[in-house]
């Protein structure tokens, strides 16, 4: 049986336990929902507050050159790229992450065009905008495309065939905290001569990456969960250097131009990742991604995986340990390398009790149909806090501490 | 002659001088650049402080219904919505103007689609990333859209045409500072049975607009110009009501969809303006935006035209008079219902001159060809900044205190 005490003990023994002092946590709060929104670095509202007094109040318009606005998206893309497994001059921090996912769509079809092949296959269980990207990008192409859904993972070895243009996957699935095989996957699209177009969104900065080894053709990303980037802050897009003079896609803006400043007027790609960016970027959300990606700069991907993973099965542990008999589900694979870091249990009432967790300070989610979602992340949260969500856990479904009767509102 | 003590009187009889005191201005710098990045209202910081420290530090993910940031797109879009002419539901603030061009550009030829009608008409003197979004766009439709291409105002006589899906226009040119006639232009376009999409990027805050009088369709523009919302702040998007049904792009992300949270596998667009909107949005720099909008409510786009109309006058007549023997040439149109807010002379040595100025502290800008660019903001420019300016400029121009061998650079 495991007890609070070895909990205790892990965290003295946690070589990333001190990077938790770097970020904001409200007192009082376990907070298990870095898979939604990341906790804020420390050092954000420094960075907030340089950008908007100094680079924008006395700097003005000069801050484009002088602060390094215009290669912000550049050279924060430079730093994220070693935490997926990207070479510089690979990835920009840029727009929303379905903007980026229909430039990488778009691109792709493009480099399939000659091939005939007009099937784009996904997940039903995919992160619902990925799927309407596809269908809004295809439905106004009209020119056949389908995208093809599939009902689990397995179904993706028949479903991959000759007529398909696109796999496009996110990694690890935002419900159930499953984490796709990217190089099995990448390879048997491959082997059907399609391309494998890969969301992140759940995984950077939450599983060690390495898009080129494992096979991925483009890739997309979030900065705001595992990366604790800001509400909102921009997403991310990937292309590999092999695949960027091909990059083509329709949000053809003036900051993807060869020579933006030349207000020359005929669209003309840059040469490598820029033709990735389109418009003006949003400087201050922009520039906090830095402070997260500065903590992440203090440890390696295999370090926080380890403990990611160690702190997923203890709180498993923990929750058949001490909740036998409650109608709990684990939704999540025990298996490691099919497990992002996040546990999901099903539960009859799960939103009624995922609300009595909040209200007792153990801030998960709720995505139906009755999932309650636990994001885990080692950069701060202790083992501790996973005992003690789980003691909270406990006491609320021993009690029947939660009000069936709530009306499902929007919770995030 | 105009004296600088005429200025001081000005200055002394103006309504809107106290607003200045809301704006961070660094000392010795005269500010005629607000056309492209907005000076600083002094609540942004704190603005931005209670985003990050509270909102995002303390309440984390309850933020996105308890600080009301899932509805933040909609409550600015009706905040911004009088200063352009616009009702409540009308307008959101989400993504950048490349971007929302894109969703109003393919909403206009999906609503042409039954009509055959392939042309988009615009200028080759637009600001380029509106043709690049056209060509981007039309490219990838690949069904014989063609992007035509006027060389001046009074060829749209003639270009527009049966063929004339869509009329694209800036409404306030950013090289010259000409004003189109919208209501004229709109009233054309509809005459030969094409919709007007105007960008708005140098009017919001600019100038009154009447998108509903002037017969506009669409429309789109900047929040980081003239509304001083900040470095790269989110871009607004108009789709009036009666075509809010009809309003149909490609970029079809979670945000637009009728029950976001139901994770629902295809795509079904909400009601209402809400279908503008597509990925989640970089919090912190949009509610900056909010602070801008604060300054414009406690005036009214009547007063600040007036104000400005004088400002531009008075640069005009200032220059002419105290720099008679140089090569400037008048850019901007005299006719006020022709001009917006800045004022364009060419020089020579343009580059070279607008490096002087800005090493002296008035700061304007430089784009090609020769066209030294100075935007006057009524909310925090002085008729005495005018009046200094122009002595400065007059006496690089006197002492030929200019670089001409400087190397253009990025200027912004």
């Amino acid at each position: 049986m495991i007890s609070r005490s070895d909990c205790l003990a892990r965290d003295a023994a946690d070589t990333l336990a001190p990077l938790r002092e770097q970020f904001d946590l409200p007192a009082g709060v376990i907070y298990l929902d870095g898979n939604s929104l990341g906790a804020r670095p420390k050092a954000a509202l420094t960075r907030a507050t340089e950008v908007i007094a100094k680079e924008w109040g006395k700097d003005l318009i000069t801050s484009w050159n002088s602060a390094g606005w215009f290669e912000m998206p550049k050279r924060l893309g430079d730093r994220l790229a070693p935490l997926v497994g990207a070479k510089p001059g690979e990835v920009v921090v840029t727009d929303t992450t379905s903007i980026n996912l229909f430039k990488a769509l778009a691109a792709a079809l493009h480099a399939q065009s000659h091939t005939g092949r007009k099937v784009i296959v996904t997940e039903r269980s995919n992160f619902p905008t990925d799927i309407y990207m596809a269908q809004g990008l295809t439905s106004w192409l009209d020119r056949g495309y389908q995208v093809k859904l599939v009902d689990s993972p397995e179904q993706l070895q028949t479903a991959i065939n000759a007529d398909t243009a696109v796999v496009m996957l996110t990694h690890v699935n935002y419900r159930t905290g499953y984490q796709h095989d990217m190089a099995a996957t990448s390879a048997l699209a491959h082997q059907h001569g399609a391309l494998a177009v890969w969301d992140l969104a759940h995984s950077a900065g939450a599983v060690p990456l390495d898009l080129h080894a494992d096979g991925a053709d483009f890739a997309v990303g979030c900065t705001y969960k595992y990366l604790n980037g800001g509400p909102g802050s921009p997403a991310f897009i990937w292309v590999p250097e092999r695949n960027q003079d091909k990059f083509s896609h329709p949000l053809s803006g003036w900051w993807g131009h060869a020579n933006p400043f030349a207000m020359a007027p005929d669209f003309a790609p840059t040469k490598g990742i820029g033709r990735a960016l389109c418009g003006t970027q949003p400087v201050t959300s922009l520039a906090m991604v830095e402070c997260g990606l500065d903590v992440f700069a203090q440890t390696s991907m295999q370090a926080v995986r380890t403990k990611s993973l160690a702190l997923t099965d203890l709180f498993i542990a923990l929750v058949e340990q001490r909740c036998p008999n409650h109608p709990l589900g684990l939704v999540t694979p025990r298996e490691h390398a099919r497990r992002g870091s996040q546990v999901s249990f099903t539960h009859p009432y799960g939103y009624a009790v995922m609300q009595a967790l909040i209200a007792r300070g153990v801030i998960g989610d709720y995505r139906e149909p009755e999932i309650m979602r636990f994001g885990f992340t080692p950069l701060y949260t202790s083992f501790a806090d996973v005992w003690d969500a789980v003691e909270i856990l406990k006491q609320i479904l021993d009690d029947k501490a939660y009000d069936i009767t709530a009306a499902r509102g929007a919770v995030t």
